[in-house]
């Protein structure tokens, strides 16, 4: 076996907060990256955890050159459409690149459609960076629908300063 | 008081599924509605909701013509950040036209921007189509950033026999 897909368990935390940097840096967005391990773990796996992880692992035999073999991640969670009921949100899909053309990337993505079925969940759901096009046609190519240019869904955030205003007006 | 904003109950589902209506109406999309207030009361109030929803209402004297009470409402569900941890985002937020102009959707909002604070979520996140001027500009006013002109996040979805060809993929 090549590599093989599981559930993170709470000492993969350190692995996937160094992807989580790897996958900002791709993003290029490193400065944005304001959680560590600690945040992971406890948010994670606790008794209410807010998201679930599956991780991809080789064989010590195949590990990366700093030893790493816990190479890739899916991190997901449950969301609610008032349209359809239970969905899933997978936050991050990531392969570290020396892993990549093996088919990992989408074994993770299956990984996570199947919970999806499992869990009677209508939806799939996730975002990608317009200017990121090997990543978008992997998607399309998969059957995935792009609902920005289909239907015109822009993505908006309050965060900061303009959140914190927001707060102070609730009656 | 014009207007009160409280958490919804199980006994709102009824008028949180007619809203849901109008707002795929508005949408154009009433055909996308697959949902009723039962399952709107299994997944919401149970032992481990999957949605939480506050609601407006106005008192008896200033019904609605058919004789409604509840006019607004929004409706969200905790979601992670890998950068930030925990957030919020707010599926739904809806008032009925005829309340519009109060300042009811921006209370609503700011109540949801509240929790977010209370329960130190880094962001309030949410979609809008492109068309619908009005609430785009009244979001841009408040302070939130549109994530997908500014940064090009597409938002993607896979569902139906394409989620269902995937999940048959996984290893």
């Amino acid at each position: 076996m090549k590599y093989s897909i599981r559930s993170a368990r709470a000492q993969d935390c350190r692995d996937i907060e160094r992807m989580i940097m790897e996958l900002a840096v791709y993003e290029k967005m490193p400065d944005q990256v304001k959680i560590s391990h600690k945040e992971l773990e406890r948010d994670g796996f606790g008794p209410n955890p807010f998201y679930q992880c599956l991780v991809a692992e080789v064989p010590q035999e195949r590990s990366s050159a700093e030893g790493h073999t816990v190479v890739g991640y899916a991190l997901y969670y449950y969301t609610y459409s008032t349209w359809r009921g239970r969905c899933i949100y997978m936050e991050d899909l990531y392969i570290m690149p020396q892993f990549r053309g093996e088919g990992i990337g989408k074994a993770l993505m299956a990984s996570v459609a199947k919970v999806c079925r499992e869990q009677q969940c209508a939806r799939l759901q996730f975002s990608v960076l317009d200017w990121n096009k090997p990543s978008l046609e992997f998607y399309l190519s998969k059957g995935a629908q792009d609902l920005t240019d289909k239907e015109g869904w822009h993505f908006l955030r309050f965060d900061g300063e303009a959140l914190e205003k927001l707060a102070q007006e609730a009656p």
